[in-house]
């Protein structure tokens, strides 16, 4: 198997694009992407998008973006997972260079989802549960994911402000990153007295959507010189059961335990030489599932690493360094792209005041549903 | 690069199935596939689908799938192609085995579209093509493959019951097949007689669309014994612009073109060495057209296979044999599937009436969109 390198990326501001389309917003992700790289052609496209088929009234989203982008006659896929759909196509693209077809690959996330009714983007979102025995029982996608934080608030008896260090982190984060979708710090005050949305899910907890692309370019490794390459040292994929009720243990995400365990052996490194975690906080509830999973807190004690500052730039786990799903903004088939090109920017030492000091190994997790697909990722700065 | 290799195919017959949910159909054919390999448990599930999201209300489909499929935990991902996602997934399942990431991946494409208003049907449907800049402007699928037939009519001369062989041998051959969704034999008379739906294409130019599933099991070739072992000897994928508008060449589908040509390259061999070829007959233009741009016929002169005879189970190069999209039935996101499935069904010699005689090289071919995305594969038995 061929090892496989990053040398190139490119994303969009995410924000509500409503005078682009879909096709001009992905364009701007893979043309900032080549210049990065310094290329013009590539050997395939691997696209990630949930919902283009219901929003935008287009499938085939990835003959028709490369059309468009210039890229005529390329091979082209793409790959649906939900909110995990970047992660996967990234995964895939790293396949097909791995396996010698491809001797390039353009991984691109994208969505526009905000020019919608707000009824029409809900229940597009709750497709990514299960139709017939979540969505028709009349649970929404935040609901499901205030049932999991209800659990774990009264198990392990934690408070709803216990949860707030992750968002405002996110929010610090995001002022540094011109692409993010929010610019705003926000303070404990602020987080406790936000808007119910789900009880006990609030608008800060809650990750905003948004218009969006980002583009990372795969290649061999072998086809670069050594030194100073970044190379994807662990990827795994896994799922759970896709819906909630259908689990053991709710509060555990047997998925992003397995794959970070898969990805851990393959770099051959354990948690703690994770530099940075670029995890998938949809919900505040999910950034403390995510960092327990992955061996980084005992289980119920995520929160811990947030009131101890552990997940600051600074601290032993800097998590969402660029604003994470919550601050820079949730494009869903498109954010496992944007936490990959974090995690290259973070390897690069790009990040000025959120830049984690010499960040040598990050990790990117992508999940689709509520738990139900995870993808993992770690990537190493030689 | 891990040579791969196909040990279990299944499917379900097309219908219109409105007592099962797209999980049900899908599981019908992962059950028969594994039992067919005499295997329980796979490393990774690709599942082909296009539709889903808007007809079913379900994304995450893959993980849906594998959670009630039994396979918990595993790997999947969903690959979407319009028309062309059965190849496309295959294709990404073959992948994972070439790179070695994963030892068994199981190709599954799934459908489920007949029990919804026509009109939301033949709308989803149009998502294949460019929602902006064709189905907006009032063009349906049909519609576009009628643009095209007409003008190869206009152009080399041919009249509409020259097209009628096409039809005549897909519901011949489907006779035989027990998964088909039309056991029911065509005449010339039935085909020129047929309802016009988009002119030129009546009724019996078009393929009728239908729930099912299809899947393919896949695992390195040397885990195998040598010897009567089949063999993904050629897989390539392409595209073209996605709108017919703006090809220089509307009647040439250099997608299928290019592919074919890196197959026939990678498997060492030239047209003439295909024993059947399991071509996207989803109106008759396209069998013309996907026949020419392969190198069987000249320019303009598909036809003339059909028309000698050329394309029956004992012709030169026997095609749709087993009913092609035209009898067999376009279950859209599942046929490529399908396809691949039937051409091992040939390579095994289990085809009774409509075997090709000792068939050793077959071809499949899958097309998204009106030839905006062509995925070719060359299956050999050893």
């Amino acid at each position: 198997m061929r090892q496989v390198a990053v040398i190139g990326i490119g994303q969009t501001k995410i924000d509500e694009q409503w005078t682009l389309s879909i096709r001009q917003i992905a364009i701007q992700a893979i043309r900032a992407a080549l210049l990065d790289a310094g290329r013009e052609a590539v050997d395939g496209l691997f696209i990630s998008n949930m919902m283009s088929g219901i929003l935008d009234e287009q499938n085939n989203l990835a003959a028709l973006v490369a059309d468009f982008a210039g890229l005529k006659g390329v091979e082209t896929v793409k790959v649906e997972a939900a909110c995990g759909s970047g992660g996967a196509a990234f995964r895939a693209g790293m396949m097909a260079i791995a396996s010698g077809e491809l001797e390039s690959a353009l991984v691109v996330g994208v969505e526009k989802m905000t020019d919608r009714h707000p009824h029409e983007i809900t229940s597009a979102l709750a497709t990514a549960a299960d139709a017939d025995y979540e969505v028709d029982m009349g649970v929404s996608f935040v609901g499901l994911n205030a049932l999991i934080m209800r659990r774990y608030m009264h198990e392990y008896g934690w408070k709803h402000g216990d949860f707030a260090p992750f968002a405002i982190n996110a929010h610090a984060n995001a002022l540094h990153n011109p692409y993010a979708r929010l610019h705003q710090a926000i303070t404990l005050e602020d987080f406790e007295k936000s808007a119910m949305i789900a009880t006990p899910i609030n608008l800060l907890d809650a990750s905003p959507i948004g218009d969006g692309a980002a583009a990372i370019l795969l290649v061999p490794a072998d086809s670069l010189e050594k030194g100073d390459r970044i190379l994807v040292a662990g990827s795994a994929a896994a799922t759970d059961t896709i819906a909630v009720h259908d689990r053991r243990e709710p509060l555990f995400l047997s998925a992003a335990h397995k794959t970070a365990k898969a990805v851990y052996q393959q770099a051959g490194v354990t948690s703690g030489d994770i530099d940075l975690f670029e995890l998938h906080d949809a919900f505040t509830i999910m950034s403390a599932l995510s960092l327990e999973a992955c061996g980084f807190a005992e289980r119920g004690q995520g929160l811990r690493l947030g009131l101890d500052g552990e997940i600051l730039p600074t601290g032993r786990i800097p998590i969402t360094t660029r604003g994470g799903l919550k601050a820079r903004g949730h494009p869903v088939g498109a954010t496992g792209v944007y936490q990959l090109v974090e995690v290259v920017q973070q390897l690069r030492g790009e990040c000025g005041a959120t830049q984690v000091p010499d960040a040598r190994i990050g990790m990117a997790q992508n999940i689709g549903g509520s738990g139900a697909t995870i993808v993992t990722h770690i990537l190493n700065r030689e």
